[in-house]
Formats: structure tokens, sequence, C-alpha cells
């Protein structure tokens, strides 16, 4: 439609300017509709931004029988003229000369006016992008990413695209999908018959490719889905998600918490300022933080950063009040204790660094003591861990001693090869589109945070 | 490193400025190193842009032992004071007043000076990213993903993530990858054990979420992986590619094309302005197109459209010149068809629409003929067909009769769903990354198009 006005561009024009503007031709779909004894009212929806635009029908009876068929989710187009509105809640609305019904909705429409939980909206993934919230959230999730596509061009870095299909079997880091062209119920499994003549995997980590990216370009951040196969229904856990992970050359841990420190405070700079209307409904709806918390980590100069050893000694002296035990040297932080750090005791995001060596991956680079890792991971107030990184094993001899011990030399030679050919300091975090998300909105099951989430036995849209 | 800088940013430093510059630090990957009478030279590459910086190193015998260990691909940091070069090709160079060798290259490193065939280069696809021509290919793909996102970020569209795991076996499509968590080798196949609890596939499109998702954000695109198990061996195929697909609501094949042409217009200017040097170096090498032919191509105000029986009448009246029959109504046009009317006949991309009905998706509209289907075709000059759209069905009769000749009732409820409640005109196109790379760079096998190909038996990397 050509001629056709968005509803984002119309809330956007100056009440001076709404004179002098030609007729206005709007199409989307009815959110509700209401109807007074002088005129109706209906608030149309394009999807273009949260608001809608309220659409004034004077009641005359050539109206009656197309209001009629009017319902919640009905698509119209509209004609009319923009009007300064005395309505509250909304600076113009618009008075209807004409309107077509384009599709109407079935006696079943299973969306009304009415709101409904977040569980039932799971059930019709495909109808839910048309309710108020999950089309704010598909909005800042598309704020998000357009936001780290800003920020790491800005900052030098090339966007690179990783294979997910992998012969690696995922570093031993769990139940992995397998992909296969062979006839399964041919009751027969010959790998050689298969398409990549091997065994073949879905990607958990764009990581190591993205490395020897990072030693031609410099600086390469991959941007794409991961999978894992992990049979648990939590709300934490998505088989099918999207990570942003960068990778540096010339880098070593502080650079790449500087780097992820940045990262983060801008995209919340991003969605503040570039969606503004969907950040407040979240944060009016679920009370996760506030504005002011919000601009607060934003513009926040330097990170907050703690080691894994200096943090066991700060959980020691609070013991009291957690109801697990605090970790000796050598065991992992239990989300309590995360949880504690980043809400209770810093009030703010925090990076814990150089965790013992053998809790951590094979490839992040020994310390000097030889017992930790140049390894961080981000916490933050209420949403637990949102991204994880390191420096990188750089050194042949190191790495190769990690790999062997993993049986990791076949299908990885080429990733034990970068260290022996113009090897050089590296680092690079991966940070989880759907987490980053959850903590911005206080939407607190990760299903909610991706048009068709995928998870044990749910892959029906 | 944070007081280092990057070449891309020391090449842009005007020339009466350099005077006034502290000490400048670089770190790098050595592309080749010549020595003279008076001084050594060397090119250094920090992957941050096509040019090299020339670093100049004087004769002196404290360089002697350090230079005998830099060879091509050596990874060295280097200090030094930036002055404008007397060398041709280059305004400036750096003389060295320090030099750190941070990783050197084993006496097989494979890439010397002299270059290398691309064939070869493929079976080190770990380490092609270090050489001029293919860290150019990664850098114009990141411009083609950066630019697709600046253009439908500007034209209104929201960024959505479409599944890649599904269990729609992909409209008969073709040959297409199956994915599970089941233990191949226990010989039984029970999908009620499986990870979904059903089979389940690659995707090979992110086309029918994404239209769920217009439905209610109005405008969107998804931009992912893709994937095909089609056995053949071809320059033009790959296992997993990435594809580009819009999709808009209350728009007809008239907006699809004007947006279809409009999103190519713009990743050619994008590409001639952010990175000329890479496109000189293309064009340069392959002398597939001419920078007048692309600048013409992006400023080209209106599409050349043609219809599909338009199409064969203009192929009859040059019937003589191809060495294959022209197609009868409901045959498909061939390769060579295609090329003669981008290359030959228009001189130009070209548009071809409406094709008959059976030969295409079901899901496309059906025109009042009831023969043909309201869908476009792209070709461009040389390169074949880089897109293909339609206006989709969006009436519940056409549609469930379309999809009922399938037997896609099932699974894909949902998606006859979307016509019976809010339907709406709709349309979009899908873009293939890699072929629009081939165009621009006259790169012939789309395995050199992206880090790490997936092919038959191709998974190493």
């Amino acid at each position: 439609m050509q001629n056709r006005h968005m509803i984002v561009d119309l809330l956007h024009i100056p009440l001076e300017k709404l004179e002098s503007l030609p007729v206005t031709v709007v199409a989307g779909w009815v959110r509700s509709k209401r109807s007074a004894k002088r005129c109706s009212f209906m608030s149309l929806s394009d999807g273009s931004c949260h608001r809608t635009l309220q659409c004034v029908i004077d009641a005359e009876p050539k109206w009656d029988a197309i209001l009629e068929k009017i319902h919640s989710g009905t698509a119209i187009t509209v004609t009319g003229k923009l009007v300064p509105s005395p309505a509250r809640g909304q600076t113009l609305e618009l008075i209807v000369k004409d309107l077509v019904i384009v599709g109407e909705v079935g006696e079943d429409y299973p969306l009304q006016k009415k709101s409904h939980s977040l569980e039932f909206l799971r059930e019709i993934a495909h109808l839910r992008p048309r309710t108020q919230t999950f089309s704010a959230i598909f909005r800042l999730r598309h704020a998000l990413s357009l936001a780290t596509h800003e920020f790491f061009s800005q900052e030098g870095f090339f966007y690179v695209h990783t294979p997910l299909m992998t012969q690696s079997d995922g570093e031993g880091a769990g139940d992995i999908f397998q992909v296969t062209s062979l006839d399964l119920e041919d009751h027969k499994v010959d790998y050689s018959e298969d398409f990549f003549h091997t065994k073949a995997y879905l990607n958990v980590t764009g990581q190591l490719e993205a490395e020897f990216l990072a030693h031609g370009l410099g600086k390469v951040y991959t941007f794409g889905p991961t999978f894992r196969a992990e049979n648990s229904n939590t709300r934490h856990h998505l088989a099918e998600f999207w990570m942003i992970e960068p990778e540096m050359a010339f880098a070593d841990l502080r650079d790449c918490i500087d780097l992820a420190h940045k990262h983060f405070t801008y995209l919340i700079r991003y969605g503040l300022e570039k969606f503004p209307d969907e950040m407040d409904f979240f944060i009016h709806s679920h009370k996760h933080t506030t504005l002011e918390a919000l601009h607060g980590f934003a513009t926040q100069d330097a990170p907050t950063t703690i080691t894994y050893k200096e943090a066991l000694k700060l959980l020691k002296t609070h013991a009291a009040r957690f109801s697990v035990p605090v970790p000796v040297f050598g065991e992992d932080l239990s989300k309590e204790h995360e949880v504690f750090l980043a809400e209770t005791y810093f009030k703010a995001p925090v990076f814990v660094t150089d965790y013992p060596k053998d809790i951590k991956a094979f490839y992040m680079r020994s310390n000097d003591d030889g017992e930790t890792v140049a390894c961080m991971d981000f916490f933050v107030p209420r949403g637990g861990e949102l991204m994880g990184g390191s420096q990188r094993e750089e050194r042949y001899d190191y790495l190769k001693v990690a790999m062997d011990k993993l049986s990791l030399g076949e299908d990885l030679s080429w990733y034990l090869d970068l260290r022996r050919h113009g090897s050089v300091p590296h680092s690079g975090y991966g940070m989880g589109l759907e987490r980053m998300l959850m903590y911005l909105t206080g939407i607190e099951n990760i299903r909610d945070t991706i048009p068709a989430p995928r998870t044990p036995g749910g892959i029906r849209f």
C-alpha cells in the first residue's frame, strides 16, 4: 500500500502541523473497540510502535453494519483526518471518514480484549505477536540485536558467520543435537553414507571458529543461533537460542571485560533511548527494576570486578545468610551466591574473574598461579549470569596438554594449529540475547523472549 | 592492548597532522618483508582494512637477529613514528623504533608470500582469513550484513529470529537435514523418545514463521542460517548458508518488488561507499563488472520487470541463439534464458513475475487468471537468480486447497489459522547473502564466500 502511513510516524507529528495534513490512511489490526452515545472508538495497531492510534467514528447509521463485524483482531484500513485528541494519554486521534474491513476474525479467535496469561499465549505462539506484551518484547529483541550490530561496528569489529553444523561434539559440554541426512528408519547407521561422511552435530558455540577469523580480521563477532539438547524443562533453558560472541586479537582479559561492560551499557542505553514506551511498559508491569537503576548502570564508568578468590572470602563473611554452604576453592558458586554478589552486596552488575582451572573450559588461559584461569562471569541483579568469557590459551604447549586431556586432538587439530603460526593473546565472551532481554523486561520465562521457543517436546510453531 | 592504534584509523590521518602525533603502536601480522641496503620493509596487516601499513626498519645490526625470525605470518607489535611515505601507492609509513615478536610461524606455515589458488586455500580454511583476498571477502560479507540491518531498520522493519529446528519437512522442497537427540547406534528409532517427541528437521526457510510475526509487527525480516541436504557438489550450493527474508503485512507483489529493488541498490551503494578498497580490488582482479555498471544499477530509479509470459515471447524471437529450446507455458526458464534476459537483453538486473502456478510454491497468491501466481524471480547479469519472492495467498479457501493437495494440513495448521483471523495481503522475498556476495566480488565458487563452508563431506573447520 503506497499511500499508507505508519502509526509510529503519525504519533511523532507535531500538533501544530496536523491542520495542514492531507487525508491520512492507516492499515492495521483493531486492539479494542467501544461504543459511546455519540461515537465509537477503536484503538488500532499496525505493529510499528507500542502505542495504538485512537480512531473515532461518528455514530451514524451507515457505520452500524460494518462496526458490528469489527472485533479485537479484525484487520482494517481507515482513512480520515488527524486531530488533537481531547482524551487523556494520547495527543492525537483519527476522525474516520472511510473504513474498510480487510480481514475478519473467526468466532473462535482466542485473543480477546481481556488480558491472557503468558502460559496461555505460549500455546498460540503464532498469534501472540498481535498482543501488546509480545509485540513489545519482540521490538525490544530487535532493539538489542540492532544495538549489538551498531555497537560492534562502531568498535571496529566485523560480523562473521561461523558454522552451525560441526563435527566437534562441543567440548563435551553436555547433550547436543546430531544432524544427519540418513534415513533413520533404515535401521542401519553407516556414517560414510551420511551427508558429511562422518557424525555431525549442531554447534554449541561459534567461538572456536571466531578465533581463526580474529587471527585474520583482528576483531570479529558472531551473532547466531546456538543449540543445546539438554532435556531440562526450566524457565531458563531453550534448545535453540541466539548468542553474541565477540573475539579480539591482541587482547587480554582486561580488554575483554572492558568490551563486555561497554556492550552491556550500550544495550541498556539503546533500549531506553530508542524504545522508551516498551521499556516503561515492562518496568511498570514487572517492577523488576527502575529507570533510575538502569540509567545508573548504563552510565557506570568502570566495571565492578572481583576475583573468584575474593568472592569466596566475601561470601564466607556472610555465610550465615545462605541456605547452601559457601564453596571452597575448586567449587563453583551457586546461584544464591551469585545473586547475593550482584543484587545485595554490590547492588550492581559484577564481573567475577579467575576461577579455578578445573571447573572451566579447556581453552581458557592459565594464570601464572597454575591453578586459576583468566576468565570472567558477569552477573546482574535478579538475573544471574548474563555473560561468560575469557582470555584464550594462546601458548601451544599449554593448549596441547589441555586438549590431549580431553582427547580433542583429531577434530580440532586446526584449532591447535592457530597456536603454531602467528599466535597472539586474544579474548572474547558470549552473551545470550534472551538472557539480556529477560534482564531488561523482567520477563521470567525464557520461552516468552523468542518467537518460536524450542524445548523438550516443543516444536509446534 | 589499550594504547594500540588500528591501521584503518592511522591511514585516515591527514598528512599535515602526522608531525604532532606522539609515538604510534601497531599490532598485527606481517604480510611480507623485504630487505634493501639501507633498510628493511615490512607490510603489516591488523585486519582492520584492506590496506597494509608499511613499516621501515633502519639497517642496524641490532635488528638482524629479530628480522631473521620474521616471515610472512609472524605476529608482531611495532612502535614508531608515522611519516609521509615517499613510496608509490601509499601516503604514509611507520619508522620503526621498537619491534617485538608476539607469535612466530612454524617452518611449515602454508601461507607464503606468493599467491595461492582458492582451491588450495579452501583446504586451510582456518588460515585463509589472513590472506588479502579472504579478509576482503569477509569484510564485504560484514558490509552486506550490516547494510541489510541498516536498510531494513530505516524502512521500519523489525529483525526477528525464526526457528532453525522445525517439524515441517520443508514443503517437500527436497533433501533436508534431520535433527535428533537419539543415540543412533542404538539401532531402534523411537521418536517418542526423541528431544521433540517427533521427527525434527533443519529449516529451509524462515518465511512461514515470519508471516505470523508480520501479522503482529507489520514489517519484519529474518536473517539467519538456512539448510539444504542436497547432495550436489557444485560451485553454487552450500548445505548451510545465510538468508535474508523480509515479510510485510498490507503489501502486494508490487510493494515486494519495490522493496527488493531498493534493498539490492542499497547493498551495492553501501559496498562502494564504505569498502571502496575491497570493491576496487575485486573489480580489478575479476573484471566481472565495472564501477560504472554498479553505479548505474545502484542509482536506477525503478526496477526493470517483465512477466513470465512476456519473457517467453521475447525469448521466442531470439530462439536461434539458445542451445536449449525456449520453454512453453508451464515450464521453467533455464539458466541460459535467465542470463540472456539480464545480461544480454536488458543489460541490467531484471524481475520476472507471474510464473505458472504449478511450478511455484503452494503459498503464493493465485492471480485472477487462475493459472499464474503473484511471484517474482530476480536475475542479475552474469549471476543468475539472486532473489525470489511473492505475494502470499491470504485467502483461507485458496490456501486450504493448495495445502490439502500437499497434505500439509497437520503440522502447518497454525499457518492456515493466520488466514482465519485478521488476514491481510502480505508479501516478501528471500535473498541469499552468499549469492549477493558472489555478484559483487566476482567470486565464482560459493565455498569462498563463507568462513567455514558446509558441503557433502565437507565439515572439517
